[in-house]
């Protein structure tokens, strides 16, 4: 007899488009459901829309027993702000749902809240409560973070146009091994800016790497893709399959107007001139040069298969 | 040298005040923080308000590693959802934060997400997202659900006052032991019912016990308490320390001007004849009568002390 399928058969987006599919029918408030960096619902009469955005990191996997629970927390809170980021919001409120095991020390849970407690403070969150429960495995934080944006500035992954150039904020690659992926900035100010221009058609945040994003920018989007791989900015000693494949980045992937792209450069550089801003490749059309899925030898990090 | 303390050293509600201590100051759109149901936050100029709660299921916890994951979906989102009722709302959107080892099947995901869809759809509540990401333990599911009520209508735990009535919905105790805990039905018309009711001073659900959450109340309510123990309504075969102590009721508690107690439960017999509402004790002045901490032999459930 076959042995189960099991969430390692499929991979994380596969899980994901089948859990989607297993979801009830959403009401009429609910603009964007799952598979957008947030979740987007309408406020009532207000034309300020919500983001919704869940996201957890469990040791051992989002990083090591030994690791400093200060850096663990600002990454928790840090990796949600980031996505909403990346729709062009502002972040407002948090939850906290912290499991882990009875005999963890106090000092390692206080830790692990000052963390969440800088990263609040830094970006203007309001952590108003969560709960904690006790597990018999690795210690799991899972983020809830609440925002608002302007209707008009919603961003989503989904508006890339056939002909936009595809571009990436920052440098690329290395963030594991550099410990960047503990103490990174998540693009705030940059992805408020970005959705504000009315030339920026998509956008969204790089975790599992360009390898894994990109593509699922141009299939939301309904778009092939080509990219440039000797144009993608990579940190200092990265080649091109790190910068590709590494992931947790937590820097912004966005679709603009070619026409705009001039303008948006000049005035990128006045607004952000510590932080590079680079054309990497274009969406196509659909049917056009490669797809997303044949695109790369190095994929981005997968949650459920790994080599 | 002493060992560190370890949360077990401290107990749930101290872990959760201390916690709470660690956070950074809140917004000026908060009006209730930490240690309630849910956190209420303002929604723009709206005079409805916002809830959140965020709350968790943990397999060998909440859940033994053989139980029909249609049940655990159920109850993962439900009492979330109690919450959301003890505060006299109504909950609106989800989001689901699942960690679970890669080799876990895709039948025991597909049941979780099946009982989540039934409760989404039995109390209207619209699943937008979430995440699934891998963890070497045992499952956590975490549920994140917005909520809103007319500000008029907030009931919170903090606002009993000496000489009310101490009220329960239904019936308590053996709920593990039943299996109700995995088909309970959320008070959520019930909570809406009594939040109309200007009689209704406070209010909170009952999922770690009689014992542990009344005191809860009272300590919110700065009251002392004075509880009837032959008054508590048991389910078959309970005796009074497991309808105090078993918790996982998900019954609604609340304090009640006692002169409007005669036509309270008057209308509550017309409006659900078949659940009752019992007078099982009353708040009195802290310094009066028993304090809540030594009101109670059987303690209820503690998430990181247990006998």
């Amino acid at each position: 007899m076959a042995s189960p399928l099991t969430l390692a058969d499929f991979g994380e987006d596969a899980v994901v488009a089948r859990l989607g599919a297993l979801l009830p029918p959403m009401a009429a408030s609910v603009l964007t459901g799952p598979g957008d960096d947030c979740a987007v619902v309408e406020n009532g009469p207000s034309d300020t829309l919500t983001l919704l955005k869940a996201d957890s990191v469990v040791e051992g996997v989002h990083f090591v027993a030994e690791e400093k629970m200060q850096r663990v927390g600002w990454k928790a809170l840090c990796r949600a702000i980031s996505d909403i980021a990346a729709m062009g919001g502002r972040p407002l409120h948090a939850l906290v749902a912290l499991a882990t095991p009875a005999e963890t020390s106090w000092q390692r849970v206080a830790d692990l809240y000052a963390g969440l407690r800088r990263a609040a403070e830094a970006f203007q969150v309001s952590i108003v409560g969560g709960e904690t429960c006790h597990t018999k495995g690795p210690l799991v934080c899972s983020v809830f973070l609440t925002g608002s944006v302007p209707a008009d500035y919603c961003v989503r992954r989904s508006g890339a146009r056939p002909g936009d150039l595809l571009l990436v904020t920052g440098r690329l690659g290395g963030s594991l091994r550099s410990g960047r992926h503990l103490d990174f900035s998540p693009r705030l100010e940059e992805g408020q800016w970005l959705a504000r221009r009315g030339c920026v058609h998509a956008m969204m945040d790089l975790s599992d790497g360009v390898a894994a994003d990109a593509p699922r920018m141009a299939k939301a989007s309904h778009c092939g893709l080509s990219i440039d791989l000797n144009a993608i900015p990579r940190h200092e000693s990265c080649g091109i399959p790190q910068a590709l494949g590494d992931g947790e980045d937590f820097e912004l992937l966005m679709a603009v107007a070619p026409s705009a792209i001039g303008s948006l450069l000049h005035d990128w550089q006045e607004a952000f001139p510590k932080l590079p801003l680079s054309v990497i490749g274009r969406l196509t059309e659909a049917r056009e040069g490669m797809q997303p899925s044949e695109i790369f030898k190095t994929r981005g990090y997968d949650h459920f298969q790994h080599s």
